[in-house]
């Protein structure tokens, strides 16, 4: 069977993991072209993956690169029409979350991704490849725990990053704390529980950098959800994780509890020195998920190959964003949203 | 200096806890009376406890018995109506809580304390005694975890009670989940942020038993709450942990994590078996909190000793009451309630 | 019945929690009497104990006082003609470890001890009191896991109190690193196993404080010893914990495996902070064994009040002692060591 | 550049392993011959791996098939002729532990690759190649933990081979417990203090299985073993561990503590049931290691293409394999054993 051959869009922090994983870590797959705005991103994708074809242009990258996919790791804004463009050109496509910005322009890009029911599109949710969650999942759905009753997510990133947050929150608006952190979360809540959520309330806090205030972003959040067989959902999302890089998730059924990341452990070492006992924490999510960004990939990979679908689809990025927007409305108004 | 002489009222499970120790584990004090309804009750005190004087009737005991202090352990529903009958006879009082059934009726009794400074009064707010939660205050009250942004607190009773509850529920109601687990998760909410609750939304949903969907009460429960500066509180309760008591509170803070009872531990064995890992927990309220409920009674008795205040006040007990009856009213209208 | 007045002779670090506990913690015994040679102690006990005789010479405390027992908590040279003289008086008696400095004058001991069946006899085994450790003791004896293969000690005391150790190390000959720190280990393989000890190879090594191969003491030291049946025992002694006291104790059996304190877990407290996930730790034995000290006194009283023996014998000590001499010498030759 | 071009030989368990990694998980590397005395395995490389290539001749595999390098994991037996014939033929070798039988067959490999110093010859210690193990060692090198005083090393294999190990114990001898279970541990006590063993007391004790006495096996096993420098080092092996493979590494040294998989978990997720609190557990060497097993034929491959030899040299095993020997002549002797 030939190598799937995968063009990437982005070379972020993010952007980087993929190509790297694509390149390296994921058989049957190369990357033969990546794009960016950036020229010292492209100078990465040559000199240190081999990347042959490099573009400033996305139209152009899958006009002239021969692909039979995309991964899509751009900014936020440029999800929506990317997925078009490739859906429409015949490609597999691979998109980091959010969908897209708004409510429409996702259900537009659904449309379209309908219209091809024999390309692959899988959405980067990438902790359902997690083994951890995995683990967890497969616990929940033979029973282990009973009916589910509670839920409860935190997504937290490192402090060592809310400093610059803080600095660039004026100029460029991140959509909001439960767009930009918890989307993961409300996709595990769905994920886990099989229901959709019908009402949050969602409040914030800002006390580490009051200023945030003034541009309306959150530094700490939280929301409660009621889902549609009452099941409740808690999130918890901040920027202000002191220990690093904290998801965490639990699930309260009726025959029993189970936590994922309780402790997110970096490693199987405990220290025991001046403080007490330590255990090192994870420092942020290439660290935490690197094991789940290389088997989605492979999932994506092996969809292509066996021609089938992924189980994270265009919908679920539709749903979790339509939860999202909910709680940034609940925060805005101080008041419960029915999401319909 | 002599020893102090209580009398008790109510001699069930925790009436049992708390007269054991007023007789064993409380120096300066004594067990001189007991009151109760049940003869066995009065028994077991006569036999075991070898208290001298028992009675059927508390208005007796407090007549005829020569206290200094009274310990009142009965059904919540005569709490108010015994403070106030103690505080006019002169005497001190510890009263389990809550205060009273409503929030007139603590008001009215908060009036009778404070015509009574003389005389201690001291709520059965235990777990501000117990040495895992004095050494996270500590910390907290230190700074060393910043300033406080989310407060979590979960108050969930061991399944092995639940049968019976759901057997009994019908006949007499327990005043609902919030007020009758979460109280003392209200108080630690107050306690540690120095804060008062403005809005609450509450929620539950009947899993195991639905059945309690038709007697209006709750197997599980969550809520959400905003406090006066913003802080955010989540409140779990429950009657359902197959794994024991389970009393965990978690302090989010600008500046660091802490979890007290992450998990209940029962003591410092592990086990490695076929389960794989395995930590006993504790199984129930009377193991976790006991050194806390023997920590509360020595000092209300050095209060009476030193002539000065407990720091648990009558005033605790009607804010967390006010924060209850708000929860269980937003649970029966689905809908925030603002707390005045 | 009539409180037991108990006499303490010695009141250091140990003495002083013992005659706490005794004024204040164990209900039927009263401390009327203290012996020490520190002007200041006999004040302490006093003043804050409310002691009403004081001496400086232990004969005269045992003749004068009117005891029913006596508790002797003095340096372990004095220990063997302590016991002897209050066992000759009539006097019940517990005593720390060692119940001597060498084995004939242990066995002396005993003999006078064989003598006076209706006087208890008590050694200070706390450990064995300690409810971790009687948890475990049930496992095992209920076949938990299996029969035991290896058990795994640890004793290693705070390294804050090294540096003055080093300092009068010269001065005062400690014993030896494994009479002073794992007797109470061996008498937790004793316990545990139900068997003696056959042979014993230990070493040790001064790396923080090599001036101590000078004076012939350890900082660690290890010893590997084989049971009567095969059993495998392991000791590791110190006194270098950065992180605090730790004890801790591992049973591995055919059916599974035990650990006491894997973690010398202070509290319930968890903690995230900028070193990750941090457990706070037991400092030193007055904390760890707090309730233990209180428990081994009650035992002893109940002994007395119902007229039984302690399941803590001298001939426990007798062996000990053995085994804890029999690693000093096995230190002393680096050969292996037969224990007849 | 080129793919290197592997061949292996021997498909058992870990044979597979390895198998699947060259041809899935190692960028730069392709499995282009197999070797194996079962035709079922050798289906299995044509089938699921794709090798062209299968043999059942290593000379001939070696010989035909135009190799850059050779993977052994063949019987141990095997392994030093097959060293010696590939370094012979030009081949780049990796070998699974141990180099062989006796130090003879082992010194004289030596001498062979020793004479091949352009060949890369690399020995199967994977935990070195662990990312707990890594981490550990960072600290320890950079002086974490200070002068390392003790090492504790447990290799414990899952109970659930250990009846089909006694089935067979009988027919083919395993090399014994130490030189089987523990030449890993040594290993590590090696790489990690950077010192020899000097001497060692070992014993064993067959406690499920008792018959195994007759063949001169061991169920479990403890070793003591002093280092050059009177670092001292506990080995316990095993083949019984219920919860499932238990390996586990400890360091204690003069400014902190090191434990590598206090508790082996098997992921981050915690289960709260009847049990109490639950963490599942590794089940064997190719779940814990599995990262473990890619990242050595990684570093292979680069030492390959850098031109550069591997940290895990001949020597290592040689000495690994003097102390395993040394173990299991003492427990024979059930006498301390000098190392030369």
């Amino acid at each position: 069977m030939e190598n799937i051959r995968i063009g990437i869009v982005g070379l972020g922090r993010l952007g980087k993991v993929h190509a790297f994983n694509i390149s390296q870590n994921i058989p049957g797959a190369c990357l033969v072209a990546a794009c960016s705005l950036d020229k010292r991103e492209l100078e990465y994708a040559r000199n240190q993956l081999h990347v042959e074809e490099t573009y400033s242009q996305y139209e152009e990258m899958i006009e002239n690169s021969n692909l039979d996919a995309v991964c899509i790791v751009s900014p936020s804004g440029f999800h929506a029409e990317q997925i078009q463009l490739a859906m429409k050109k015949g490609l597999h496509v691979f998109s980091e979350k959010p969908m897209g910005l708004n409510i429409k322009e996702i259900e537009n890009t659904i449309k379209i991704i309908d219209q091809c029911p024999n390309q692959v599109f899988q959405l980067g949710f990438m902790r359902r490849y997690d083994d951890s969650y995995k683990y967890a999942k497969k616990l929940v759905d033979n029973g282990e725990i009973g009916e589910l009753t509670v839920i409860r997510c935190y997504g937290i990133d490192p402090s060592s990053g809310l400093e610059s947050f803080v600095k660039f929150a004026k100029a460029s608006n991140s959509g909001g704390l439960f767009s930009d952190m918890s989307i993961h979360d409300i996709d595990l809540v769905r994920w886990f529980s099989g229901k959709e959520v019908n009402r949050v309330w969602a409040m914030g806090k800002n006390a580490a950098y009051p200023e945030l205030d003034q541009v309306n972003e959150l530094e700490t959040g939280v929301a409660l959800m009621q889902l549609e067989d009452k099941t409740m959902a808690i999130l918890v999302a901040g920027r202000n994780a002191i220990h690093g890089y904290h998801v965490e998730t639990e699930l309260i059924g009726t025959k029993g509890m189970l936590r994922i990341a309780q402790v997110p452990e970096k490693n199987l070492v405990t220290i025991f020195n001046e403080h007490g006992m330590v255990r090192p924490t994870s420092q942020n999510f290439p660290e935490r998920f690197r094991e789940a960004f290389i088997c989605e990939l492979k999932e994506f990979v092996e969809c292509i190959q066996k021609n089938r679908q992924s189980e994270v689809t265009a919908y679920d990025g539709l749903q979790a964003t339509k939860v999202a927007i909910a709680c940034q409305r609940s925060v805005d108004t101080n008041q419960i949203i029915d999401i319909k």
